[in-house]
């Protein structure tokens, strides 16, 4: 239903290659294809950008090269403009959450979105932004608001590829699947408690019922594997067993 | 309540400098302070590490050097290993939102928190990991899941910062304030609509009241502000008061 093909991630006039191999990369990281790029500012493909971009060379050289944003954008149908600080421009300015929204909205009528950024020196011109329908803005300490672009793509690639990928969306936290029963750690926490009574721990008398409530709340709130309740075991056995000076 | 001091980034064995510095940068972009450093390849400082940290030459200089995970982690309360693959290793594997709700947690407590990253090269070894509460999880395209350094942090740092920041978290998507009341908008529509009956657009009669409503659709649903309705005023009025032959 969604087709990550039809979101275009769009630089405007950026400078070093290195920010453009590592914005590929990070496109491609979470699954999107293409990139399309506006008067880059050095010969293009350039080495540096190869060399960043690692397994995302086909990016670097699928990649597009404009003139002007008008010709980048001329057969996408929605595009935002990108920016770490509040522009006191006509447009209007969502968040990020609610900008992916209106984004997964039209990938579902399979409509093409365009994601402008701006250069690493002086970001969008109001004149860049012409073309755009919203502005997305990425909150950041307002002291040190300066984001590397290729950091700026991350965020973005990396919101819409969980919000998108439904699978990713229900991603269930996984837990070790060799958490041990609780008889397993019972007959531990059983073997434990005998060997410390057998050895004098358990006292005085009157605290030895809470004391053995402590040890078995030590355990039982961490989720125990076989293995390393069986090593357990091993250590206390061990232990119990050594009957050298340990000193 | 919320202490962004209490957040500690911890690189551990990272190989190129950009990376520290890309990485100290975009830490400070979200607030957060705190970088630690285990066994970094290259002398430390390095000259590349301080110009790709551009306004973040503070973290640079202020981060702590350590020869191992368990001196860095040493003062710290709840720890998180950072992947972009699941880990068959014996630890709860966490979506980073879940994640983010334990950090939380455990911030309000005034507790420290450490995230670990692993080098460029080979991630976090099983040995590294053995300090960490948690794994965060970052899903990524399963055909090319190896993400830079610095942009695992940048995504990490962005969604920490937004949940954390209570400010942030209730951003309100910004429409201009600009934005024209309707009475102005419909004036622009009577007038426009008005000057096209006289010029004999609205026609054939039978369809003049749809193509009305047509029109005034168009415009209704562009929050416009009164300058640019001003503008199209001035537009259509020079348009009709032109006398000159346009071809």
């Amino acid at each position: 239903m969604i087709n990550f093909g039809n979101i275009f991630f769009i630089l405007v006039r950026p400078q070093l290659g290195e920010n453009i191999g590592a914005s590929a990369r990070v496109i491609k990281n979470f699954r999107f294809k293409n990139l399309r790029i506006i008067k880059p500012r050095d010969i293009w493909p350039n080495k540096k950008a190869i060399s960043t971009s690692v397994g995302a060379k086909d990016l670097v050289h699928n990649s597009k090269i404009y003139q002007d944003v008008n010709s980048a954008v001329k057969d996408l149908h929605i595009v935002f403009g990108t920016t770490s600080r509040m522009r006191s421009i006509n447009k209007t300015n969502l968040n990020l959450r609610d900008a992916i929204k209106i984004i997964i909205k039209n990938l579902k009528r399979n409509k093409k979105i365009g994601l402008l950024f701006g250069s690493e020196a002086s970001g969008l011109s109001n004149e860049d932004l012409v073309n755009t329908n919203y502005l997305i803005n990425i909150p950041t300490n307002i002291s040190f608001s300066s984001i590397n672009l290729s950091h700026a793509i991350a965020i973005i690639a990396y919101e819409l590829f969980s919000s998108l990928d439904r699978k990713i969306l229900n991603i269930k936290n996984f837990y070790p699947s060799s958490i041990a029963s609780k008889k397993e750690l019972n007959n531990f926490l059983d073997f434990l408690i005998k060997r410390l009574e057998m050895i004098g721990f358990l006292k005085p008398k009157e605290k030895k019922k809470i004391m053995i409530q402590n040890i078995k709340n030590t355990f039982q709130k961490s989720a125990l594997s076989s293995q390393e309740i069986r090593t357990l075991l091993g250590i206390v056995s061990s232990l119990i067993k050594y009957k050298g000076n340990l000193h």
